[in-house]
């Protein structure tokens, strides 16, 4: 105990870490919108006209939406591992925050890909990276606090294999997405919306198999 | 105790949606602010004619407020909801996801409404159209909450049954300014605030005929 | 109880209004630093030349320190009253939603001033008012908390005194700066450098006749 | 107790400082990300034409990340900080609120920096100023909480003497940036790189000599 406090490197609960996870989520979650971008019109425009216009935006709003379900994605996750992640230490805290650099960096991509996933690879790229780096990170975020003892005492062994496989799936979807762009361009995102399910069928798999 | 733990299907607290909750409100909410737009002005005006550029933004103003109180509606709903939902799984943070996606929405639309809903039909059908889902979604994370289990033992029969009331509100007022919008454009939106009258007189009405 | 829980007129707990206010004041708070504006520089300047362009950002910085400033004597004002306001019901967060309205209000109210307020008393008159609304709404929620059994019993009268005198302060100055401002514009602004010491000075002369 | 009750000098626990300080943390570090800005592109261009235009935008995602890591050890420093400080006072509340004026205002010296910290020495000195005063304003945070006793009554001496140093780190590295950026411009932001190792080396040191 002494020991923990004459040293900087603290022990520390995670609740402040959550604070800010869900900070950020909460703000990234939110300026995604700006990306959509309210059509700027002068003079009258029919009806007709006025919705050409707002049909136009039909790709941001799509990827809005998209980004906005996977973020809520590395959400949960983040919400999982830390229902048994009961301790930090500074370097549990510089991955959260690496994580979080690339969080807080899709309002960015998300526009990159709405505004050019459509008609350039390399936009897609961008957009397919940041998310393999985020997925990438948080399955270094289990692996660390799971062998640093950072965990709950109580969790069981199926429970760390079972996050260990779903930590995985986030990051193969984005190398597929990505491989996928190059023929398809955007539409390659259409493979985030098979998560939910893989996860269940992977979780099935995991507590047959024990 | 072990299935849940040996399980992705865990059941969760609901502290950490109540936060990505609250801060997705408060963000959209101040966001809003962004719809109404300093003007820019060149030169030097004569002071009356700088009040009529200011003037000029006075259906931006009147949509935030509008928008702030809407959204201020929602964020009581789910407070009163979440007063009673006291376990979460993960089918009821997807209705919630799904939920905060429209109202981090709202920004957008409220900018499609303060600059064009004076003028365009179809801006209006929008901005209505994202307040309906938003409120049918909420129904729906009450009814699955009601029939999951999720609530409060001790709720009483005539709570459940006035959020139940309580929740549709919303949604049919959403109706209704979608319908007058079509005569009257943006002041349809006047119909909001009836919102805590009809809420106090559903209220008087249950509580009687129990 | 039961009469409680049969009523959508709930007694809620205070924590939820504050963490939506935490969050309102933050995002608030930080989005005035858009009101700066960095300068679009083509082509390439001597250092003169660009220090001369930084230069003329002055007014937008004091006016984002003094706005800064201003909201966080609102929240201070918030954490006061709330540590001693213990119960809540929809019309103290109806006040309360009033009252985050114009707070969210202030980025807006802050570029105005920035921009227009050292040439045209109008720009003036919008941020005093901003003001002078965020902070009458503010009397009146510790007027209703007090009269309304809100607060916290072991509360002394001298406090309840105390609270009542320091929420008027701030409304008084706005209107001080209101009528200076008519005279020498923005300038008025620096009346509210002295909010702390009249809150010194009055908690002293409150304490001292009792 | 009484005597605190009649006072506006209210003592306060640091729960919600805490959680304003979360807020405009979260809020900041992801409004960097508006200061990348995504180009925008007229007509069709080739794939490597588009490549160049986002290559250009590479200080840009340097400085986000730059400015992120480095908001991310203020936040680290506060969090360290507030583990021992168990008490608030309105005078600590001040010395938090200005350091917030600072941490705020980073998306715009961030901006500043990104746009013209490669060409112009003032654009360098605009940014590690920002820093510097952050920074000096936390020394006086912990220096202030010790000396008024608002300190966790177990805490050691080595921990305050510890707690001291690591504070006074990251000003430094913001003059030795500052001297540097005369010579090599933003490229002396590469120090902060550092301040993990250092803090690590003067733990280790402080720990020693005890």
């Amino acid at each position: 105990m002494s020991d923990r406090y004459s040293s900087l490197n603290l022990w520390m609960t995670t609740s402040r870490i959550e604070t800010l996870v869900d900070g950020i989520f909460a703000i990234a979650m939110t300026l995604l919108v700006l990306s959509i971008g309210v059509p700027t019109i002068t003079g009258h425009l029919s009806e007709t006209a006025f919705q050409q216009q707002l049909w136009a935006l039909w790709p941001n709003i799509l990827c809005y939406a998209l980004s906005f379900w996977i973020l809520s994605g590395f959400w949960r996750t983040n919400h999982q591992q830390f229902q048994f992640i009961k301790r930090s230490n500074p370097t549990l805290i510089t991955i959260n925050v690496l994580w979080l650099l690339f969080i807080a960096l899709m309002p960015f991509s998300t526009e990159i890909i709405a505004e050019y996933g459509g008609s350039y690879f390399t936009a897609n790229v961008i957009f397919q990276l940041n998310l393999f780096f985020a997925g990438f990170i948080y399955i270094l975020n289990w692996q660390y606090a799971t062998r640093r003892g950072l965990l709950d005492e109580n969790i069981s062994e199926i429970t760390i294999k079972t996050l260990n496989i779903s930590s995985v799936i986030l990051p193969i979807l984005s190398i597929i997405a990505l491989v996928l762009s190059y023929y398809v361009f955007a539409w390659s995102n259409l493979v985030y919306l098979i998560h939910p399910l893989l996860k269940k069928i992977l979780n099935r798999y995991v507590n047959n198999s024990n």
